[in-house]
């Protein structure tokens, strides 16, 4: 991708983690990226071309830092396990990347434009997380019973919901990352390591 | 509670559930409801006051729905099973709740004033789906390693995530339905009925 767009779609996820997607004016968000208003519509057709883009940029920023939290881990389980709690970093990327994806999702609802971008990130969020159940399975460390999809549309519907207990302050991060780990066991039955 | 106010109370979750919180305006909401302005601050001091009183409203009514659909069931584990999945139907009243409360959870993160009244009502609701798999592990129909409130937490989350998905259009209710019903599968064993 360009760098400009890069720079403006950082911008953008920063925009909305700090004041909501309907915070999110082209005028402001030119100000954020130091750009013109007219790069943006050149790049971005109109406000809702940008917010699909913003949407599919969060989804790819977040696989980076979930690869970043299994690097090195050998134990198929393990990585599974690291992949959730990636999700559950007090760091200001995850932080920004969790509320402004909660905030688009949020905002899906009353969005049709919205739905279809949504839905195939979700999808490929749900695959990768089934992908690593099955792994799991395949290394002997999980119940060979359990569907890897059925789990994965499980576990990552808990992340969202954790999170989002998380940064709305009703749990704390440890909690909510202990709470995770309980579910991997409860799903895949306790590790035979 | 005062009629005027339940009556006040409904056309704010309406209206939130329409347009979103960040939509509410005492205008709207006093055209809505059919009552004058002065009458809203009369009850609720503030919009932050009125928007912290519809939290504790959505809750309560969600209470109401739940506990509907439990109706008639005499099996413990059955009833924590009807509890949660009364958050997963498609008629007006949960819908309505629903989005209404995925929209005060979703603006707690930039609003602190909602924390507070957002953590007690999830705080109750844990309470609720712990006892009531508490009493699933006395009826011997769940297993007794399993920590009540963790579960319920698990749950809960569950439940808000896989409702999230279902609202923004990225998963159908009856697979929501189906993987919630697998989560308590997982988290208490088979049932042993």
């Amino acid at each position: 991708m360009a760098d400009r767009q890069s720079l403006i779609l950082e911008a953008a996820v920063r925009v909305i983690a700090r004041s909501g997607v309907r915070g999110l004016r082209v005028e402001e968000l030119a100000t954020e990226a130091g750009v013109s208003t007219a790069l943006i519509y050149y790049h971005f057709k109109d406000r809702a071309g940008l917010v699909q883009r913003t949407l599919a940029f969060i989804s790819d920023r977040a696989t980076v830092y979930t690869d970043e939290a299994v690097e090195g881990t050998e134990d198929a389980r393990a990585v599974l396990l690291q992949l959730l709690l990636g999700e559950l970093q007090d760091t200001p990327r995850v932080r920004e990347n969790s509320i402004a994806w909660g905030e688009l999702r949020a905002t899906a609802i009353f969005d049709a434009d919205l739905r279809a971008a949504l839905a195939e990130s979700t999808r490929n969020w749900n695959r990768d997380t089934a992908d690593a159940v099955a792994d799991a399975q395949a290394a002997g460390q999980a119940d060979p019973a359990a569907v890897p999809l059925d789990v994965a549309e499980r576990l990552n519907s808990l992340v969202e919901g954790l999170s989002e207990r998380w940064l709305s302050g009703s749990m704390e991060l440890e909690r909510a990352r202990t709470l995770l780990e309980g579910a991997v066991d409860a799903e895949l039955g306790p590790h035979p390591g």
